[in-house]
């Protein structure tokens, strides 16, 4: 086995650029603070990580993480550092240890942004990658072309199993493609999971003998290893067609274990992501980040939305959906439909399909929904509406002046 | 249930800080960013976040986080948060959604810390804490008092299983209590992990029959679900005392099902901590982060150590080690045995019991250990020396004045 992953980061150092990439290149393989006799020439040819480019760029400014070392002044550069793959073997979490272990504790790293990864084909052998993907969730949903429409259910939280399924009656009356769990809502004492996926399915499938399509209704199985997969059974058991899982917060072992075990699928929610993604200098960018679950093998991934209640800039959440649709590897594409949600209502249709090229895509509108002055079916439609005028090309306020329904969307939400 | 559970944030923010604590308290439960009509005064009153405190503090300096609104100038403020249990039940994965969700993704936090966390008996009663902690480690290892004497087995990566066998056979001559793999080694074709424990369970064997007591050896078992059941099953078949797993890379859902079906002690590693912990303004405080550990039922947990090769100040390790030692719940107390290590020596062993005023830990020193003039037994020998002077209230110097092999890690590492 000769292959190499690799990594390519943004490292800010006050210290000389190459020692700082050496320190690091170090710690993440052979090296350690002092030589140690076990680490000849030999050992080093084997299994040292390599540094393959370093190129200075502009740096964004800002101060230095705290601790940081060298005579200054803080600069930035590219580092690309490359592993022999048999040192870990295509493991996900050993992967992370190695591109995102101990190396940001380092006085040379001043910042460090971990922006993508290289990962060579053992990794696709090993990780199976979305079992649904675009196509099987457009069989599963029946939503054959454009976006599937979705909601989250809100209140997020303190609704009762009761509450839930007369949301989710006016939902599926209205015409809805997708329904999801807010991650706020998992197997709480006030609303169990068991009960409230009884009564959602109830509503669903009565919806589905009517129309011929069911909703899929992504539950929020997000728990314990075996927690997740009862509930999964559950899912799959009643006809379900999805299940919900907060990545940060089960992690990297729990969600392949609960991808091998799966039969559904997966609508992976990103919450936590401020942590990892939003600062400049630390963390991760989406694009190396999402390829740890892509690989692992969810179906949907969020990206936030444009003109987002969130913090993000639009060009970032369309580089992430971008990324979402773009094969991870030639051979293996692994494809996974962007989940665009947050303020989303149909003021974005037009620019979301504008500057992603692609209908490909999950687009969950909460208040955007609910909070249509002519009520639930009217929230739908008027999505629908909007969509439909931003693939044809049509601009949305003349697509308003024929529908009065996307009319009191458009000034509702404007 | 009336329970309530609780964290504390340090949040900037450039907006006002009532209207931010509210935005926050709402996006974490009930609330949206459009009125819907499910949530009435009710369910708000069943459900919603509360802000139980919130008040000013000195701001540190330095930017807001990107995309941060207000008007400014950038405020920081302790702010503490509560929810009733019945939202999620207790469940580490829901309670990470809760108080480390999309909150950090809000325009109005500027800049947010979670400090700690506060949990009610329902968690406890979930969670099973620590199987063996301080006590089941003493037992195990044979090591009554003073600090277990560890090191890692460096090179990191690159020993074949013989030349890690050869490695621990001069640390188990050399009188070691502990020895963990690298972080970087877990299972790699180099290095297969069955191979590597039946080499290195062969020395460590060999050496209890002489010595009457088993060197803990903390095999890196970090992996997939499976893999890390399978190769914990190994190490407990095998008649090893530990196992390690990277917390971060594995997660919290993989680390409460190892737990659960473990038999041996639980070393866990950290790398990774610097992205989640490093920034003053982002992420998590160790107190916080590692009652999440502790909780699912590690039994060591790694705090850096004193005047490290890392970013970390001295303090911060202090009061890291501090948390593992402290009851979590005075009922409860699931105190965790605190890890020293990166750059240990000598050097560091009376300054750590001085401050920390505890010997209940394990103390790692890498090169500390093998780069000693006069070879590892020496290495060893040299670390106890340091710690039972430390204990004993002798200065270093004093000490080494009367052990040449002290003398001589003191030159060697000053």
């Amino acid at each position: 086995m000769s292959e190499r992953f690799s990594a390519n980061y943004v490292l800010r150092t006050l210290d000389d650029a190459d020692r700082a990439a050496g320190i690091i290149a170090g710690e993440q393989s052979s090296g350690t603070f002092v030589s140690t006799p076990g680490e000849d020439e030999a050992l080093k040819a084997r299994s040292a990580a390599r540094v393959e480019m370093l190129e200075e760029i502009e740096d964004a400014g800002g101060p230095a993480l705290p601790g940081s070392a060298g005579n200054g002044p803080i600069r930035s550069w590219r580092l690309r550092l490359s592993w022999p793959l048999e040192n870990i073997g295509p493991s996900i979490p050993n992967l992370i240890a190695t591109v995102a272990g101990n190396l940001g504790e380092l006085k040379q790293v001043a910042g460090l942004k971990i922006t993508d990864l290289d990962l060579p084909p053992s990794f696709f052998g090993t990780y199976p990658g979305p079992a649904f993907g675009i196509e099987g969730t457009r069989r599963l949903s029946g939503v054959t072309k454009g976006p599937l429409i979705g909601t989250i259910i809100k209140p997020s939280v303190g609704l009762t199993p009761a509450g839930t399924a007369e949301l989710v009656e006016e939902l599926c009356a209205g015409g809805i493609d997708f329904i999801k769990d807010d991650e706020l809502q998992a197997d709480g004492p006030r609303c169990p999971f068991e009960e409230r996926l009884a009564a959602v399915m109830d509503v669903i499938d009565r919806h589905a003998d009517r129309t011929g399509r069911k909703v899929m209704y992504a539950a929020n199985i997000t728990g314990e290893i075996d927690e997740m997969q009862r509930r999964h059974d559950l899912v799959a058991n009643r006809g379900g067609t999805c299940v919900m899982v907060s990545l940060n917060c089960v992690g990297p072992a729990g969600v392949t274990a609960l991808r091998r075990a799966s039969h559904l699928p997966i609508h992976a929610h990103r919450n936590g992501w401020g942590i990892l993604g939003r600062a400049p200098d630390n963390g991760w960018s989406y694009p190396a980040w999402a390829t740890l679950w892509r690989l692992a093998g969810v179906d949907h991934m969020h990206v936030n939305g444009l003109t987002n209640k969130f913090w993000e800039p639009d060009d970032s959440v369309i580089r992430s959906a971008r990324h979402c649709l773009s094969p991870l590897h030639p051979d293996h594409p692994y494809t996974v439909m962007p989940v665009f949600s947050s303020g989303q209502t149909v003021l974005q249709a037009a620019p979301t399909f504008a500057q992603l090229g692609s209908a490909d895509l999950i687009f969950c509108a909460g208040g955007g929904v609910v909070a249509h002055p002519a009520g639930v079916a009217a929230g739908v439609t008027s999505l629908r509406q909007a969509w439909e005028a931003a693939e044809a090309g049509v601009p949305l306020a003349e697509a308003a002046s024929r529908s009065a329904l996307l009319q009191q969307a458009v000034e509702k939400f404007s």
